[in-house]
């Protein structure tokens, strides 16, 4: 019997439109679609990816353990991921000696921050499996602003909104321009480093970036520090700009 | 008359599938496209959109002007790339004052180091502008080597290989995954920057990513300093990958 294989899918930021043709093919080769989702909640990268799901495809959902009682540096947190992202892996690797396709569709890039990576690491060295890269979500976020955000030789950053405050001041400073994720309750640090190290007034807040309910303004004019976990901030660098 | 408007369009880092149904929209809607290339060479970005293209478009090339002969920091270079930024907008202008849709398009993603950009900053004050966001070239070379470059909390950098020597190493110790731009005659000094910092051994090459002629190999293996300008270094994070 052929062995099967697994393709990472890209379906961009948000937007349907966002799809690539390569990310609507590799749906269309597809035996099985697997996703990521919080357990009750239904996959962003499966309402992005429904229009080009065959009628009766075989869906593989992967639904992340309930961890919100556990310290995420605790070793019990570590391990409740480790289990799960082996035995999806597992599952995965079923499918693919049983000689099917299997896509693993992600919001975004598949190598980029997702959780596709953790399937990739696992599975690749033993079985064929391809990229099919798509549209970051902080590409979506700075082209739904209009804010051009790096241009000739920028150093550009990504930083985690968890970073400690005088760490997220540091990075403002030794970079021309960044991106600031997982915000969540931490907007309220971030914006004090953002003001102390004098890039407030630059500063561009994106929620739900592309999708029907986006959100964008400039921080300064953001009154509350309320912010879903997945909203960003866009430092634009170019401050050469004409 | 109706006042046309701009549309800047991401046809993704060069594999023609990796371009998004909404840029293939754009294309429809465009009356003009406008692309920039070096004097005498065909605009990559014109090759990957080219299946979209109305049979009857109007084209728009705007072709670099020459500036070799120029220090890259001199007044003189400046001014040659400013007017030349300055006419290409006024031939947009003039055909956004006619009515028309007029679609820049960029290889990878319009708004992160594109040309467009320079277009952006002088029409979107005064027109209607829209962006599309693309695949990023660094997407695209990440998804062909198969190398998970950022997750969790790491601090991911976009670096110029321009950088002074001590500055990549301080650079690269800062930072979990890093993607270095603009090899050229820049590669050996990378090299030497990623040797004395301990990361040479992760270190990936990639040159003309997701083209037909893309190369990838561990930095270690490939044997020369030949690079051209737009091939790419990948320094993977996730160091606690499983």
């Amino acid at each position: 019997m052929t062995m099967g294989r697994l393709i990472g899918v890209g379906v961009g930021p948000g937007d349907p439109e966002l799809i690539t043709l390569k990310a609507i093919r590799a749906l269309a080769e597809a035996d099985v679609v697997a996703h990521f989702a919080k357990a009750g909640h239904v996959s962003h990268a499966r309402t992005i990816a429904a229009p080009h799901l065959r009628p009766q495809i075989a869906e593989l959902p992967l639904a992340y353990p309930v961890t919100t009682e556990l310290p995420k540096c605790s070793t019990e947190y570590r391990e409740a991921l480790r289990d799960f992202y082996d035995q999806a892996a597992a599952g995965i690797a079923a499918h693919i000696e049983a000689g099917l396709v299997v896509a693993v569709i992600s919001e975004g890039d598949p190598l980029f921050y997702g959780s596709y990576m953790h399937l990739h690491v696992r599975l690749a060295p033993r079985y064929q499996a391809e990229i099919v890269p798509g549209v970051t979500a902080m590409s979506g976020c700075w082209s739904l602003a209009g804010a051009p955000i790096a241009q000739g030789d920028d150093v550009f950053v990504v930083l985690p909104a968890t970073l400690p405050e005088a760490e997220l001041e540091r990075r403002f400073t030794d970079a021309d321009a960044a991106v600031v994720m997982k915000l969540g309750r931490n907007l309220e640090k971030v914006r004090r480093a953002l003001t102390r190290t004098g890039r407030l007034s630059r500063a561009i807040y994106v929620e739900r970036g592309t999708t029907a309910e986006a959100v964008t303004l400039r921080l300064e004019d953001k009154c509350d520090n309320d912010a879903p976990y997945f909203s960003v901030i866009l430092v634009p660098g170019w401050e050469t700009r004409p």
